[in-house]
């Protein structure tokens, strides 16, 4: 009943008249009018109201004729359900005042309370899926447990998150019972948006590509084959993790239907890696900061190189807030007007 | 006539008795008698004045036992070879005031200055060389001309140099003219550091991994290629591209004598793209701020990796400061005593 249900043909790999595409961060300070909005509503109201989350939501679809809109929200979010206080300072990222460190503040985190704590996800979820009337489908969303553990444990945003590591090498088990819970309220968050509506899953792995492929099947692979496992019955789920080259086939065994690509990721390495699997990715998000016809001709590069079918087209990362929305508009209408 | 000259010989393919180990930045702030200097002298004092320069190489061979010294310097003299002012901000990095951004600060780069302004390379190569007392080889270096394009460009440090790569997405033809220009002032600063003394070069291609594989192929590839041509006849090269796991057959071309591997590269992978190259690497810099026993484990399964032959001992990049410098010896005893 979808309209445009090309991203879950394409996710159902199902032969489509043409690559679905929407980005990454595409409800976000690039567009005008989320920047106006920004100004009169804190970030978290922005979240939480279920108005405010519509109107956001539907921007890219409305402004930029996108395939997919993602529900606006962050990855912090679940943080917050397990009892941290968490800032978002705009144009800075999040901050955690008291960072986890030790087994006392692990202890008194409440996955049980996720319903409660984001009890707001329900109705903002169902406003955006409301407003999208049908057009195109709503792709939810949530973090990695590694890269929620990353944020909870450094305090901060970080080049090297030198401090989280730190903290996995010195304490393995107490990281094993925090990247457990993170995994349940993560799941019951996700099972919150499936109940909302939302018709495909994304789980951000922002802060993978730090780890050593070894400390990587051991920090973030079992916790993201969990939460794909107890939710992929229900909807698609796209596994992005940044960096993450090396784990391209055990992405895949999670059961995810797609892997993000960042921009470092050939397709053809990624074909050779995870074999038919439907691949998303990977224009570098810098070239948007170039002239139009480069835009152009690196997204026509980018879709030739991916080839027909089993792709769908996105940035390497998140839009950058300094994108042109011209920009942002010939990389869509370049991906919408090509045909094989 | 070096008496310990296991790197030399590792880099010659010849056998020895055991890998050989040193690493990134091990002239550094984790080291108490650096801070000392530190508190008294500025960084580029440091980098200048020959009795500075000589006992900051040396600690790391006299506390630590590691079987290279490096030159205390910093990729960004370059920088200044051609005429651009370089502040460097203890523990904050680089600042260039003067970002370059257009035509007219390119044509006033002077890279046939370089003798002239970089004159103290001379003197204090010499000087390091001689308190080494010909115990270890002396590394001399310098950055890729892709790197120093981006602190110039962007004029900082930055996660995603975006403001480098988009003056490269609209500027090629300026962006060529500035690497060619980089790319001279860098042979002639290596060749210096020859005609003084150093034993090895390694070029640190540190911001290589932000590009895509293509954009590595135009904006990187070409200009390391041609400075390891110019100096590969007298000394063994080692390229370090951090991030740049998808090129490591085209580093091998450049006829680099070794390549140095991030901690996300994992060595079969390596093997399999570069062959038989020797390969430098690649022990995860976090894992130094682990317990001890844990670094000895992890170093141990490193080695085991990497197998007999073929392999400089080292870290993925630099050592951070806050590694507990007992750890630090933990590591190279580690690999010293290590046999097959």
């Amino acid at each position: 009943m979808i309209k445009n249900d090309l991203l879950i043909r394409t996710l159902r790999k199902e032969q489509t008249e043409r690559t679905p595409v929407w980005f990454m961060r595409q409800a976000g300070r690039y567009l005008a009018d989320y920047r106006a909005l920004r100004e009169k509503h804190s970030f978290f109201e922005r979240v939480r109201n279920p108005e405010l989350a519509a109107a956001i939501s539907v921007m890219p679809v409305k402004q930029l004729g996108v395939d997919a809109a993602i529900l606006f929200s962050d990855i912090l979010v679940v943080a917050q359900a397990l009892g941290v206080d968490v800032e978002i300072l705009e144009g800075k990222g999040p901050i955690i005042a008291e960072p986890i460190r030790n087994q006392k503040q692990i202890v008194v985190l409440h996955p049980e309370e996720t319903e409660e704590v984001l009890a707001y996800a329900i109705p903002t979820t169902r406003a955006v899926k409301d407003s999208l009337e049908n057009e195109v489908p709503l792709i939810g969303f949530c973090g990695s447990p590694w890269t929620l553990l990353c944020y909870m444990v450094e305090g901060k945003g970080s080049r090297d998150f030198s401090k989280a590591k730190q903290f996995c090498y010195q304490h393995p088990d107490l990281a094993g019972q925090l990247l457990d819970k993170i995994t349940e309220s993560s799941i019951r968050y996700l099972q919150m948006q499936i109940t909302a509506g939302v018709d495909v899953l994304q789980i951000f792995d922002s802060w993978g590509g730090l780890l050593s492929p070894s400390d990587y099947k051991k920090l973030s692979l079992p916790y993201l084959g969990k939460i794909v496992k107890a939710v992929e019955s229900f909807v698609p789920v796209i596994l992005f993790a940044k960096g993450c080259w090396y784990a391209l086939e055990a992405l895949k065994e999670t059961g995810a239907s797609a892997v993000g690509l960042d921009w470092t990721i050939q397709p053809a390495f990624a074909r050779m890696a995870a074999g038919e699997m439907v691949l998303q990715g990977n224009l570098d998000p810098v070239v948007l900061l170039g002239p139009a016809n480069y835009v152009e001709n690196e997204t026509i590069s980018m879709l030739r190189a991916f080839g027909k079918g089993n792709h769908i087209a996105n940035l390497g990362h998140g839009v950058l807030p300094e994108t042109p929305f011209e920009n942002a508009k010939v990389f869509v209408e370049t991906v919408k007007n090509f045909r094989f």
